[in-house]
């Protein structure tokens, strides 16, 4: 099952301008940037209570996010749930019917595996798993 | 400050699908249903950690969720962040710039007074502001 809402995945044209908005919205700054070179994006995270905020900007052409945003307004791009056990999470939501968009799990920000759900079999929501990696 | 991200809103056209839908997602049932009439709305909670996810369905044709559905596709409408008090926390993001819409907090689903942010104003996401009421 999924055990927590990891982080809400926002992507952003300009993300200095949006880590002013969200530290303004949110009352309190960002706790780390990340730079993601195998997704090609920056990224910004807020902690709120057990969850994050990750802002995502596109670093080149060839990003998910600098796609998207060439299709869609700036606002929620995604949404992480913590899992104890991704690759048994991918077995049992495949059995389910959801559509993966990745067969293994691949190396994300923040020091996790991910994989993500299909929008289309979600109900339109784009779902990431997420397990922390163990040091 | 905004303590806790308490629940993501997803707008869907048919609550019983989109409830078995996600209870396999997520790997558990709801714990709740609720009809907000003064928003014109069924509702379906589910916990997830320390958040929620709220499945939303119009039911009238007045309702703020019909007309989402009308113009856009199912998917994530608003997220929802716990505040410990909505009257400074609406006088702050308004000093912030933040446009709101609601002057005062009215009453929402799950015993929770609630505000919503305009979009336009925070990034193209509808955030709403909520505390729980103490009984």
């Amino acid at each position: 099952m999924l055990t927590n809402l990891e982080h809400l995945g926002l992507a952003v044209h300009d993300l200095k301008a949006a880590t002013e908005l969200y530290t303004k919205l949110l009352g309190a700054g960002p706790y780390k940037t990340e730079h993601v070179a195998s997704e090609a994006v920056d990224t910004v995270f807020f902690q709120v209570g057990g969850s994050k905020i990750e802002l995502l900007a596109g670093t080149s052409p060839d990003s998910a996010i600098t796609k998207y945003l060439a299709k869609k307004p700036e606002g929620i791009h995604h949404v992480a749930f913590e899992v104890d056990d991704i690759r048994a999470e991918m077995e049992r939501l495949k059995g389910e019917g959801f559509i993966l968009l990745n067969e293994e799990p691949k190396r994300g920000a923040d020091n996790k595996l991910v994989c993500f759900v299909h929008p289309k079999s979600a109900g339109g929501v784009l779902v990431e798993l997420c397990q922390e990696v163990k040091p």
